[in-house]
């Protein structure tokens, strides 16, 4: 159970980080919605391994196949079946962990649930996983332009450097993602200074939704904060998750937080967006914000105090290819979720009135 | 849609503010288990308005009457309806806010989304739906117990008042809910302080579990962390959620984060818990510790300026009964939500192997 | 689990035949459809028992209440409650059955899986469920009126005796809801006579629905025809379906049963219709025929052998107040799922195209 | 949407006739189930085409390859992802129906759903869908080999030869699977003869559980019967379900349809089994059967009116490579389906008692 995600648009995912391929199956994308491997392809690539000197060094090309639901590269309203095969995966390096529980990962959890587990790279558990994830939320953000909804996301913060400026434009041209430049060549180095440590650094990631339509998310349970809130804290690696002002906003006053209403243009506006975009759980038409808190890459390769499968003590170093920060690569997959949710929201919504 | 919560143990509330009643039905509650309509008001009596100075003075006994699901004080596996008829509502403070929106409220949001809404209280959105959530919550909790688990919850900040010590006996002999009694006391001067200023505060709330089995939690969307999200941020007021560490873990390096491994009595332990009881979304049986940030109350006796639905401006001063702080009757509601995740991945646990 | 039913528009029943109340909470109703109590009560007292000589004695009023979902006549989107008290709940007749399972029912069966349950009635098991599905389909046809869709349903057959002409007027004017008057009149005598023989009989139900737009169901599994008969077997006493031509067509060859398609009026139709309105699950725009068998009730006043829980053998005889046939009973409560069924896939499919 | 079935076994089938691939992925099977691939095959080959010469000479060998979910030939809990690539598909003699709705299929219904569509052997219409539905079912084969449970299933009638003697043995040695070798003989010149006229026959099958555990069935909505109505009626060209005695019990009466109780072996039995192995939706432990109508083949190499998406009148010769009677390989799908609703249904129980 767990591996779906949606209620129109619904993507479920599979595969694991050394089987022979992965792949998403995406159901409630509307008919007739232009879409092409390439517009797939271009988000996967932000996503991939191997990108850079500050990424895992395995090489995947995770090249997208469209196996269903797509003719004449118009969508059908039929599942989407999506897929890559596995080119580079070196379970060598996982032998010695067959019976050894990492520490910080999800090997003794696994076994506790299920007694058998695929232990190469992680099995199921791995962040391979969140290739899906960005190939569906292509089509998300395809459907979310029908709205005239954009989504993007950057890096805010890694090892503790924080980002102090901000341009959009900045974002794509240095390797953290980073809108600050300078905050940005920091990074780079404190990440390439922690891989010579054989350590690892953790970050904060943001993504923005603009031009958002009114109305989006189902009150009570199915609030968009919710969805969101569910959304992010599924990814891997993942362990906050702050809406607008987040934290920050518990420490105003009602009178200061609230955000006053006015009309322009024949719309409802709010003079400021403490609120995050999101008010009754439903969106307000300004700009959605959301920051995730990413913890440290778990693998690194020092020596690590655990046990095993028969709960002897074993010290043990993980070996293999790994992020020394996974904050960069963390950008496409929190902007994939945040489209998912809206996107599935925008059709929902379609119901919410006679 | 959005008025269900869970996959197997799965409720549904119902009920507007002002409305004649809310209620929740509770599909998924086992055989068995034994119940009876005092256990829980025990919780319910924990969240009504009117129970201190601090509180909303509007006086809803919030009396429970459970209607389904119960022969002879044992559950029998079918729904459990539970409701309650609203005594104190007066809408009359109301009127004058029929076609206006207030700042910080959802009145806007409904009304964009659905066109026709129920003003009077806030509706729908009015955090009295969450009267449901605390009930089918004092089942979830029975549940647990089966397995020897418990929840327990405080407060851990107020309008800028952090709590220095903690003591767990300490928690529900004051009146916000704070394991520190120094802390407490200051908090419920601000809040009265802020009261009689016609404005209010926020917080943040903790919530714990004990005793959890290893195993809870679905891999990739369901992660037990993801599901507490999405549990957390659908309380209304709430703008974020931390897991564990949250936001501070990720400024540690990979091998300072990592809770090393050994065995205890036959059991797998970590040494430290900056994993907060969950790795790779499932349990490790460490104790899970969630942290929610919640707004100052939207509702100010203070002008605000405005638009109404023919977005003509307007200023409004917001009368009624309101919390200056929801903080302390936030805790029953957060504590509420992690049981009914935790019971619902416990039940579902059970099919996780052959 | 099961309560619930549908997808967008989604309805939770819960209650037992002799607790206090019976209710129903209908999720994902479009906000702005106008709502009277009266215009549900009005398919509620089809249903209700009492109704005439053909039913059981049993005197409910079956007094609807809308509790939530309704602001001044007109839906707002929120979850719609409706209740009504039980009245005349006799439970003094169901002593001597606490232990001991009844030919035909549910009592071992829920025994086997529950081990403790409300035998009085029936408990959950009762046809007195189907209160709310009438509730809720009375809301349905209230949007499907929206689109043109008009529901009706009749009985065919009651005890061997078929009806033999058709005329859609005088379906309401004879007890048992026969468009053939003079079967009609044979059907009411027959019920006569197994009643006082202390027996029971079974028949056929038919529900049609016409102005029904192309395009409704979702292909693969929820078809419109597999949704239909998921909702037509889940009424109590129901042992099979046919759709359209049913087991009939399966005697054609292929060239006779192809309905051929013409134009009319800038609208595709067919010249016959022995797909009865659907193909490859999808509604075509021809009217929808469905037939339901329901089996003579288990409940009758003669001794029959059977088992208590103790696995003894016993012998019982039934008393209590009951329908010597349910057919006339079951025709408003097969409308009803065919409603329930309709206007879901009439929301769902605002989703088919971007 | 309407690719997914079940609730904790649950999977979601992809693919078109003509696509490059056909899929399915399954949720929820439980870790620690032996599988190997060959299992899985067998009931594909039952299914596929080109296995005799009363099926579509189109030659596809099926052959499915098994990409996540399982690890040394043991289940991981993880999503099963089982592909088959298309090897034969022949799109030529479809490029004429490009624009045309062809009698008795889903052509025009799913132009009116979608607009757009995959026109090509009818797209995801086709019965092809159903490969992903037997290889799931062959994996909830062994999940109720491990209650005992074991699922077969029969040809009844072709063309209006109906079968009068039963031998199970006999059921796979004949081309039809009718377990009344004469019958069997029968059908097959019946088959082989509406060939020649290019024209189809219908039939019925059936499908029998034994050695059911029981309790399984969830009240009310989701009653077994409803959830194998649901089931049955999505298979392509069914018309009906009968569930054990089916249209026949309507005839008889209440004191002859109930069957009685007695008690053997510690065991709860009943004399006779009108009832079909279910009481109330839920199973009693006695054989389930279910008949299932499925009309003829709607491809007849014959000409036939029809129109085109412009509404304009055209007749049509339907080539292609068909089945003259879809019925004996229908078998393998009645079954699967049978199968995945008691399977499903098995691990849900596990949470219905405390």
């Amino acid at each position: 159970m767990g591996s779906s995600f949606g209620q129109i648009f619904k993507l479920t995912t599979w595969g694991e980080s050394h089987g022979p391929a992965l792949g998403v199956v995406i159901e409630g994308c509307p008919a007739g919605l232009p879409l092409t491997v390439a517009e797939i392809q271009a988000q996967l690539d932000r996503r991939r391994v191997g990108q850079s000197k500050v990424t895992s060094p395995r090489d995947e090309k995770d090249q997208a196949q469209i196996l269903s639901g797509v003719y004449e590269e118009i969508t059908t309203g039929a599942p989407i079946s999506i897929i890559t095969y596995n080119k580079d995966a070196d379970s060598s390096k996982y032998d010695n962990l067959r019976d050894v529980f990492r520490p910080g990962h999800a090997d003794y959890t696994y076994w506790a649930k299920y007694g058998h587990r695929d232990h190469r790279g992680g099995g199921r558990s791995s962040a391979r996983e969140t290739w899906g994830r960005v190939a569906a939320g292509a089509i998300a953000r395809k459907i979310l332009a029908t709205a005239g909804t954009e989504i993007y996301g950057f890096t805010r913060e890694i090892g503790g450097i924080e980002m102090e400026t901000f341009d959009r434009d900045e974002i794509e041209r240095n390797l953290v993602r980073c809108p600050d430049p300078v905050a940005a060549e920091r990074m780079v180095e404190a990440i390439l200074r922690v891989k010579e440590e054989k350590d690892s650094l953790g970050g904060v990631v943001e993504a923005r939704a603009i031009g958002v339509p009114p109305g989006l998310g189902e009150p009570t349970f199915d609030k968009i904060d919710a969805l969101i809130g569910h959304a992010m804290l599924s990814i891997p690696a993942t362990k906050g998750v702050h809406i607008g002002g987040g934290f920050e906003v518990v420490r105003s006053r009602g009178s200061e937080a609230n955000d006053w209403f006015y009309a322009e243009n024949g719309r409802v506006r709010t003079r400021t967006n403490n609120h995050g975009g999101i008010l009754g759980g439903i969106t307000s038409g300004e700009e959605i914000s959301v920051r995730v808190a990413v913890k440290p890459t778990s693998s690194v390769e020092r020596p690590q105090e655990t046990v095993d499968t028969s709960l002897n003590p074993q010290t043990i170093t993980v070996y293999g290819r790994h992020d020394p920060s996974v904050v960069p690569r963390a950008v496409p997959v929190v902007e994939a979720m945040l489209a998912l949710v809206l996107a599935d929201l925008l059709l929902l919504n379609r119901t919410a009135r006679i």
